[in-house]
């Protein structure tokens, strides 16, 4: 049975591994000594708790349990124990930690998986240290190259090339899968990072599917005029232009209801910034997600003619510069299906919601069938030193993660 | 006769006196070297022309001309000669070397003013080194305290006060008026800094007030949370809050038409600005402006309702920080006639128009007869490298002013 007191001494035993930064707050970056250290106490207690343990190229972690029949395709839970700087405790390493209690509970119980079963860790989830999310992931499934390893560097200049070798890691592997299993099915649990779950006073939430982000800039040229010599007929003000802009992205996204989008204008800079001066350029970076890509595309482009429509009216220039455009994934029916089962049954309050945040599963779950549990956490907040997440809220994710990796262990359970 | 040639000429040598910055634009900041050196080649063409040259306290410089009578009040006309950083080489320069080609042009002609003129290069009139505006003219007139000069500093933290020191000169006379003659009124030529004089295709404009700022900051606290998992109904985006708050400054200032404002969000920052986060705070300075008081405080009662109402409805919290509040100053109807007067006789295109900008003169305005005038600058741009004047207009400047000092110095010209 999963043990209370076990796990969340292990969530103490982890907010230990933090680098020596100025912040109060966790900064296990990547690869660093404070993400080294913790990926080899959870290395350690998958050893521990009877798993077989080895790591590949990318330094990915993965703890085996071969079961019954070691040649049947495994099942794979785990996630990610890196931190953004000044980070929580909670994200990501509530899926790792949880994927140990089940393997430790299961144990215990004398339970024995038809299918293998097996622990993962995968390594630098977060984009903090080079620019990039869930590279352990594509690393292991051959989307990261040895090209992409030493293009992509950290704020000190040092190449992630150099980072892998300097912890002894094959970076020269890269660009095939490292990964050369077989998955039925791989199952995350995380903290909802946003504030739906405690908004509807449900205990889990089972995510339908994960919204990959379209992101693009908007450069806006207007004139940079005396604010107090210019009247305002003759004025080409950027800062109004952006802000119609911003409105206008609020809009486009609340306007999508089945299926939701999301749009957020989080960078806004003008210039030159200052009181007597207005505003002669502007620039915004737009960030559209929804589970649906139809959706994100619509909600892109009336944006996007907007824009157009705004700076035409205004006498203000524009320039838009994409900066990504990932596809978002959908979770399959039989799994959200199988979910729904396991959540009944064990009788928690759950509701079905869409992932905005990228997650190492998004990855998986273009290849195979996948799932992903979110619990509450307080106020919505993560990616902070405020990211809590409720002891009963944390065993309940190990409990269900249990019975999901449980089921999900017997031939007879199958994925469509 | 003023002289084009003479005039331009002078234009070419103050264009050298500009600090060793980055940009290539003049970096005359007040006080500096570039700006010391300016004012003592200005001062030593007061002297060429003529005039005997004191300075006060402030470092402000007096070419005098004693006239027919040296009792009677003088008639005093001129402007600055510092500049923001990348300034253009027009804004104030326009106004001390007409005074001087206009002494000088006098001389020639042999007149003889009954009143004595008082040519007047004022220091520190640009608030870039330490702040605050027309600190030479506040000097004069008693209006700037010791206790300023200790209180305000530059960007490398040294005070007033001790620039001054630097100087030679000698703040602790500061707080009482350092100028202690008697004024009959005080004449300005400026470039405009707006596009209205272009735009309405006039030559010269009769400035009718000028129109100090109220300003104050606006500074939003919503709700930092995750871009991507955040529904569009959970947010409280503190970016949509500010933009909502820049478009109702420019609603109400736009509804102002007679007499007209304007308002500007010129400092617009948002936080913490990164794609992935909604914008948890936001902070905006506002300036609005107008000839007419009541006008400025109807514009700016509207929009802090606006900033209530629409953090209301958001569930932002709010702060209004007070920065300044300034009285605008009224051009006496009897100087406004005596301008007309003198642009008609010349043959000039003119019209009447506020100054949104704040002036030397406006502090003239409030206790003795004052006139501005305005010439067109290219696109409106001021403060700037690309900061451009049309000779013919920087002569019409000039010529102007001579016409209107030579009237003004009879002791039969009045103003009410």
């Amino acid at each position: 049975m999963v043990s209370k007191e076990r796990l969340m001494e292990r969530f103490t035993r982890m907010r230990k591994f933090t680098g020596e930064e100025d912040g109060p707050g966790i900064y296990r970056l990547a690869f660093t000594d404070a993400d080294w250290q913790a990926r080899n106490y959870l290395a350690g207690l998958m050893r521990e708790v009877g798993l077989v343990v080895r790591e590949d190229a990318f330094g990915n972690v993965i703890g085996r349990w071969e079961g019954a029949d070691p040649s049947l395709p495994a099942v794979m839970f785990g996630s990610h124990a890196d931190s953004v700087p000044n980070g929580g405790n909670y994200d990501g390493v509530l899926g790792i930690l949880a994927a140990i209690e089940t393997v430790q509970s299961l144990k215990e119980d004398g339970f024995c998986p038809e299918h293998p079963l097996e622990a993962v860790l995968f390594m630098c989830e977060e984009s903090s240290r080079f620019g990039a999310a869930t590279l352990g992931s594509r690393a292991m499934l051959g989307e990261l190259s040895v090209d992409d390893t030493r293009r992509l560097k950290d704020k000190a200049g040092i190449a992630l090339y150099d980072v892998l070798k300097g912890r002894g890691l094959a970076p020269d592997m890269l660009g095939k899968p490292l990964y050369d299993g077989e998955v039925k099915a791989f199952f995350e649990v995380h903290i909802e990072q946003g504030r739906v779950l405690e908004h509807e006073k449900k205990s889990v939430g089972i995510v339908t599917g994960i919204a990959a982000p379209t992101r693009f800039s908007v450069k806006l040229q207007g004139n940079a005029d005396h604010s107090g010599a210019t009247p305002m007929a003759l004025r080409h003000d950027a800062a109004c232009a952006a802000a119609e802009i911003v409105l206008a992205a609020e809009h486009f996204a609340a306007a999508e209801q089945e299926p939701p989008a999301v749009a957020t204008v989080g960078v806004l800079q003008i210039a030159p910034g200052v009181m007597n001066v207005i505003p002669g350029g502007a620039e915004l970076g737009v960030d559209i997600r929804s589970i649906d890509a139809a959706t994100k595309k619509c909600v892109a482009e009336n944006l996007k003619d907007a824009v157009s429509e705004i700076c035409g009216r205004r006498g203000v220039a524009f320039e838009i510069v994409p900066i990504s455009d990932e596809r978002p994934v959908a979770i399959r029916p039989s799994v959200l299906d199988f979910l729904d089962g396991i959540c009944r049954e064990d009788g928690c309050s759950y509701m079905r919601l869409p992932s905005g945040a990228g997650h190492d599963a998004m990855h998986w779950a273009e290849r195979v069938p996948t799932g992903m549990l979110f619990i509450p956490c307080r106020d919505g907040v993560s990616h902070n030193l405020e990211e809590y997440a409720a002891p009963e809220d944390i065993v309940a994710a190990a409990r269900l993660l249990e019975r999901v990796v449980r089921a999900a262990s017997r031939k007879n359970v199958t994925f469509a």
